[in-house]
């Protein structure tokens, strides 16, 4: 998508950008951490949401959910029932989440009872790193079944992340992954994020995210 | 993507289907079959290809393979292993590949020594199925570790493909997977595809894919 869109819309960046900077003006203005997870269909982010999400609120965090999709409500449904405000936008086709995507999503959550935002985007490992959303961390979500190099044939999402989470560690025991393999690559790409290696399945290791998420919302 | 690409640049996508004609035009006239492997990264698109190959080589058809990745040479590198003619295409941030870059491929691989042209895209579960590439024959890879329901998530892809291939059945026994719950999700948005569960792997069940090309080509 990228060669394209410079070619003939560099102003639709800069119209995104500008959205998005008004988008993280709104978050810090009601003191709200927000964060966006990316990541591939079926890497499991909506499973690590569901884990997350209980843990958050044991520390007092209250959390909305801005649910990105192509189609559908799976999602929203899944992370409904932790009786926490989701808005569920369905893109129409559209393969990532732009900047007044969230701003609709914005519109429609409590903002003032709110500490943490949180917004899944459409599962895709390319396009939605392209698109600046005005949160404050970006979570890379893979999964130990996508195969070890991955970060070295998707770099963008990876480069941009703060924290990388590696999913479906569960399944090590079948699999042919090797963990020191992968932070290799991602070194390769990035060389300052965090990796922590989860199960959304067995919650192991969901823990030390809800920590790092505590840590860095500044209020544990 | 489509929603801005509908908005700003309709004669991108009507450049992108003329070339894609033309394309179909040097296939049949260079009496080649072609297909193109679409699915999400990690899906297993290559190991699959390194399942088929052999195959197919056992029927006396000539393959030439068109790799599509954003950046790197790992699965050219891994297909090129079979002695066969292999273009590894690197998009340069486009998260799919489009007609010209096809074009690209065609003249760098010994058409007239070749029965089959195999095209392996970005790994994305969206993009790549709103380029119309000139191919004959459309393949969705998805794996059990995706979930049953990507079908209705991402369905564009699902309802362009004349093939779907679940991946990773080998696990099967380790994954909550329900494949008849996967392929009346697949019915929703295709009802005419076949679907054909395999291990890349193990090889289980490539026979079958291997038949059914055979037969599509109508060589066998």
């Amino acid at each position: 998508m990228v060669i394209k869109k410079i070619q003939i819309g560099e102003n639709l960046f800069a119209k995104n950008d500008e959205i998005a900077d008004e988008n993280r003006r709104i978050f810090v203005e009601n003191q709200i951490f927000s964060i966006n997870f990316m990541g591939s269909p079926g890497s499991g982010k909506t499973a690590i949401l569901e884990k997350l999400i209980p843990e958050l609120l044991k520390f007092n965090l209250s959390c909305g959910i801005i649910e990105g999709d192509i189609a559908g409500t799976f999602d929203g449904e899944r992370i409904g029932r932790y009786g926490i405000p989701v808005v569920q936008i369905n893109t129409g086709g559209a393969c990532h989440l732009e900047a007044h995507m969230i701003r609709k999503g914005i519109e429609n959550l409590p903002l003032s009872e709110l500490d943490i935002v949180i917004v899944e985007n459409v599962g895709n490992l390319v396009c939605p790193a392209e698109f600046k959303l005005g949160v404050d961390f970006n979570v890379t979500v893979t999964s130990t079944t996508e195969g070890e190099e991955k970060p070295v044939k998707y770099p963008l999402m990876y480069s941009i992340s703060e924290l990388i989470l590696l999913n479906k560690i569960d399944l090590l025991g079948v699999l042919e992954f090797d963990i020191e393999s992968f932070k290799n690559y991602v070194r390769r790409v990035n060389a300052e994020a965090e990796i922590i290696a989860v199960s959304g399945k067995t919650g192991e290791n969901i823990g030390m995210l809800t920590r790092r998420i505590v840590k860095e919302a500044k209020i544990g």
